[in-house]
């Protein structure tokens, strides 16, 4: 039997929301650690990870290993009828092919339950080693999200490059080119503002921006974005779930052809 | 000779929003009593029934009885320039095929006249008796509302149940199943946010939540709803105008092969 | 070399989000007077002039006089780009094909540089002589934009008379018909509230919504609009920008068969 009680309910609300339009379906995968899930979009170039830890929840029931197959565009649905202030709890018996969602209002006078149906789903997980970086750059996640934004207005690619005095990003399209640099900024009254970089050696680097604005999607979940880059690795776009988890997103950089944009 | 004053314009800007996309064109009725409508929507299911009293009305001057037909898009689309602060006053003259709505700023710096081409339109007046039913149910208007948007994310019916506990509103479609309870609250501080119910005895009925959708677009009318259910009769949907009238939404209930969805 | 630094840059931003949906390309004119544009809309009907004065900029070097052919759409796009606080800048080399729009943030945390390529367009530059006009209106700008909104869901056209008393703007549509009156109204303790009419004699003019309605989306730049009407000539339609200038629509009023709508 499963039964994970999360009381900040908008967080599974907002998890929904930032990953529905990449991945359609995927196994939620419950364990004694927690609730997590690890998918590649459609397309099969970007991977999702995600983690929501067992201490995180109120009250985390999950008697033995289960993988849940669902689909994401309708477990949105479902969860976009939970208030943002809903207590949510997820619930499966042993061997059952549903899956149930149950929302409680903050004052308790309104109950709700969801009931959807589970689907099997193929998949492999993926072992995902840990990789030493060539930088990584925490910054604001709505800046960021911002910035690829803007850039998506006037090219298809983002060119990200880190010296130790910032990060730029670049693009270039029919109508123009377009260069953003984001200074170190270590503000210490309001941390969620900074920028920090962190930085081994230098490091620049072409992704589509399609992708990564559909990774900004996860923005509400956290007032920092981690971008972790090396140049034989796929960048890792993080978004931290309060003190319980994240959702990472792996892109592969593009090559050569793409380069000589840089120029 | 008809004219009818308004100070708070927003009522009748509110109502036209609310029957617009249900009925296409009615007769408005204006006699001694207050101003009036009747009329079934355009696949004749569902019943809209209006009344502002005359009392409500700052200035109400009615010779004689007048039944004034009108297509309700336009009209509504002449009410979205009134402001939402405006004295609305409605004017005909005896015998005249137009209608006036005059729209004064609250500093009378703009003053503004629209005229209306009538409509001739039959129609037939049903009496509607004064019933007893089963169940009455009182909610704030927004809640009814979010669970009607949301139940029609999963099914196209509900089930409207009422116990001495509260009432459920159920669905089922091709994704799962949801039940939202909400239970009986006389919270004494905001009346506003009650849920009363009125029992006789249990009732279960179910009902497109097409119409049902339609008719919450009355919501911004009032803060609370009020649904009175019988298994004989057509469910009332009521929103209370202020203090000077009310709109109604008749509907009948779906029967037989919808009732095995309960299961 | 073209350097040209405007502290509040999101008066650039409106400037081109008012223009650009009726002008899609045009020269801008660099002098040491400051920087202007003059264009006639596509069909070739309404005309927009734009001057901000080079004492309005913090920085303006300006070495020669520069015609700089842009699309306004692609330089919208990139204005878009740029945050409401930003500093913006507009750079040109002598010669160059291009010009380079630099986004600052106020904290200089945030500095980004768009290249646009400029184009060739054939234009001439019509003088626009002084004028002295039947009457003057000056109201709020928010006012006059909804008017032309709200007459624009009736009819075409708008016939806007104006006596000592106040300004009437009519339509009229297959729907019915419509007159909006506003009268004078010196309001001193809120002037951009005022409406104001300098009136030398009686004046009644019809023009087409639609443009009417394209130049309100220059609202954002000033809390007043001016309308200047007399019978022999266009109308001018003008907004303030800040202390450094104005744009300015022209519109040839409409005749003869339209003037029956009057009646």
């Amino acid at each position: 039997m499963l039964e994970l009680r999360l009381v900040q309910g908008s967080l599974l609300k907002k998890v929904l929301e930032a990953i529905k339009d990449l991945v359609t379906d995927a196994n939620f995968d419950c364990s004694g650690t927690g609730f997590s899930l690890q998918a590649m979009d459609s397309s099969h170039v970007a991977l999702v990870a995600l983690l929501l830890r067992s201490e995180g929840f109120e009250h985390y029931r999950c008697d033995r290993n289960l993988s849940m197959g669902m689909n994401l565009g309708n477990m949105a649905k479902m969860l976009r009828c939970a208030g943002n202030d809903d207590i949510i709890t997820i619930k499966a018996d042993d061997g059952s092919d549903t899956v149930t969602f149950m929302f409680e209002s903050p004052n308790q006078d309104k109950i709700a339950d969801f009931e959807m149906k589970l689907m099997d789903i193929d998949s492999e997980h993926l072992g995902i080693p840990d990789s030493e970086y060539q930088a990584i750059v925490r910054m604001p996640s709505s800046e960021f999200s911002r910035i690829c934004k803007d850039l998506s207005s006037i090219g298809d690619t983002v060119i990200i490059s880190v010296t130790k005095e910032g990060v730029k990003f670049s693009t270039a399209g029919d109508i123009g080119t377009a260069n953003i640099v984001c200074r170190q900024n270590k503000t210490v009254d309001k941390p969620e503002e900074s920028t920090i970089i962190e930085m081994q050696e230098p490091v620049s680097l072409t992704f589509a921006l399609r992708y990564m604005n559909s990774f900004t999607k996860a923005s509400p979940l956290s007032d920092q974005v981690t971008i972790s880059l090396s140049s034989e690795l796929p960048v890792v776009v993080e978004y931290k779930i309060g003190e319980m988890g994240y959702i990472r997103f792996y892109l592969a950089p593009k090559i050569e052809e793409d380069e000589e944009m840089k120029a």
